[in-house]
């Protein structure tokens, strides 16, 4: 254990945030984007934690990110908020945005968030479970970049475009599930690549359209959506709903405005949050109670919530502090650019 | 085709209407069931047409449906509209609140339907069409019985859940699709029994939790969600959301309810709409003429928009009516009684 080195949740805050006040942003933003990235950190989410900061950077030297934009909130006194992150990343602009939103569902029963003109770069579950530790439930959905074909067609069209819902649980972490809509994740598919590996049959398209299971035909084709057209039609509501409806972009426009897909997408994010207690009326009781009757059958019979073990590492975390090898160590360092 | 007979929309809904007011239904409960079942057959959704009758007959005679009663709407203002079926079928309270929620949508650019208390027998199109021929998108979602294992698990939990989205076309049919988060519905089940071919695998777990492709053993084990932990967790969020949180049966507790998966769920269901001019907000034009470009994207690359066969069938039933055979004529004979 001699190369590696244990940080508080805390200590790798700091950390972070100094990083990216030292690329220029803004003392709000920089603080919420080490949030989100620490948490997945915190999380044992590899691929949202630290490992996101080069991406980061890289599309903030690029030019493609507003580093000291203000969010703007608008509030018509409707249920549905709005907020402009003015091209900077989406944290702070969720963070101005959520006390309204909770406030706005809390009276109305339902309520959206729409964020506009972000980069966003983080999971959905960090905003997710913000709503649900203020006892609502949410689903938060974003479109993403062209890269995945609609069943039954041949080139990138619609994006990974992740949905996210929790349900807030009494003195418990809550029940949250976060998926992309694409079978399985670029990321995945470069680790097979790299790997020497074939894909598994379903997984992408060549560059004519056709079924491929080799990674490199993959990459320059088209990535396929979860469970056929059931799948398909989702991400391509996620494409109306999160892009079109909310006048952002949707991913084939994301991937336009970027020309690549290696800096981080432009685009928009819908949050929608429901007032559990306003919907059951006093309805057979308290909602939250019956829901951990659903919970406990899920899990009597041997099947696991979504998130369990992220939550188990996280508490580890909180416990033990977040070890970071020699080479994540140095990888902060470089990051930490005058 | 002497032995088929040619209905006119209207026709064949005069003669469902007469079938569920000689059932017993009241007027308006007797139209709205009527316009649900004669729709599906209108769109060649066979499964969802006239064969549906004898499934409504026979839960009008177990007592677990009240035919007269009459909807009660509930209305605070706030984003939350409520409609109590008070047992009756779903149709007519979806029709009492359908209005309301497209003013308040119209308002508050976000609002949700609550129907409590219903029995559900219909797809969910229907409704999602009346809210998208007054221009707003929506979704809508219930629980069904529990016959679905959720991955990982070994019996049944969940239900076929299905969820249902759409979005308004300009002078067009609008996207809509409807998707049970089962991998396959019962009836396929039924079907491959019926003709003895084995299952595809991946569609069904035995009584002992253990995966099967005998038919037989699927129907006495548990059915399979689509796209695995990911559609487990989309049917999961269906029971929180359109049971649990609107104060309603779960799945499970819709089987414990009737004891049979024979006869048609009590439960309730969840309607989200959406106003996109109210989202859109003038950013980037307008929503639906920009929806179109994806569309044209979809279609362009030789992939289908869900429900367009459904869509064709129904042009062709308006232009030369709905064909019927001597059996289905005569079925509806028999259901016609005095």
């Amino acid at each position: 254990m001699t190369d590696t080195t244990t940080l508080s949740v805390e200590d790798l805050t700091g950390i972070v945030t100094g990083i990216f006040r030292t690329a220029g942003l803004s003392e709000l933003q920089a603080e919420r984007v080490a949030a989100v990235i620490v948490a997945g950190e915190r999380d044992g989410c590899k691929s949202h934690g630290i490992y996101r900061i080069d991406g980061l950077l890289r599309t903030i030297d690029a030019g493609k990110v507003a580093p000291m934009a203000v969010p703007e909130l608008s509030d018509d006194g409707s249920s549905v908020i709005r907020v402009d992150a003015n091209g900077a990343f989406s944290p702070a602009a969720f963070h101005i945005g959520a006390p309204v939103l909770v406030e706005r569902t809390r009276q109305q029963g339902i309520a959206a968030l729409v964020i506009n003109s972000c980069t966003h770069f983080s999971a959905l579950w960090p905003e997710i479970e913000a709503l649900t530790d203020r006892g609502l439930a949410a689903m938060a959905m974003c479109p993403s970049y062209a890269t995945v074909a609609p069943t039954g067609g041949t080139r990138p069209l619609l994006g990974t475009n992740p949905i996210a819902f929790g349900w807030p649980r009494p003195d418990q972490p809550p029940y949250v599930f976060d998926i992309a809509t694409s079978i399985a994740a670029r990321g995945e598919i470069e680790l097979h690549r790299r790997a020497g590996t074939d894909l598994p049959e379903g997984w992408a398209l060549d560059r004519d359209g056709q079924p491929t299971t080799n990674p490199d035909r993959a990459l320059e084709g088209a990535m396929l959506p979860f469970g056929a057209h059931k799948g398909s039609a989702i991400a391509t509501m996620i494409e109306l709903l999160a892009g079109v409806m909310i006048g952002d972009l949707t991913s084939p426009e994301a991937l336009d405005f970027l020309g690549t897909t290696s800096l981080l997408p432009h685009h928009g994010e819908l949050i929608i949050a429901f007032c559990p207690d306003r919907f059951a009326a006093g309805r057979r009781g308290d909602p939250l109670a019956r829901a951990e009757v659903l919970f406990d059958a899920i899990l009597g019979q041997g099947a696991r919530l979504p998130s369990q073990r992220r939550f188990a590492t996280r508490e580890i975390s909180r416990r033990r502090g977040i070890q970071l090898s020699a080479a994540e160590m140095e990888s902060l360092r470089q990051a930490h650019r005058t």
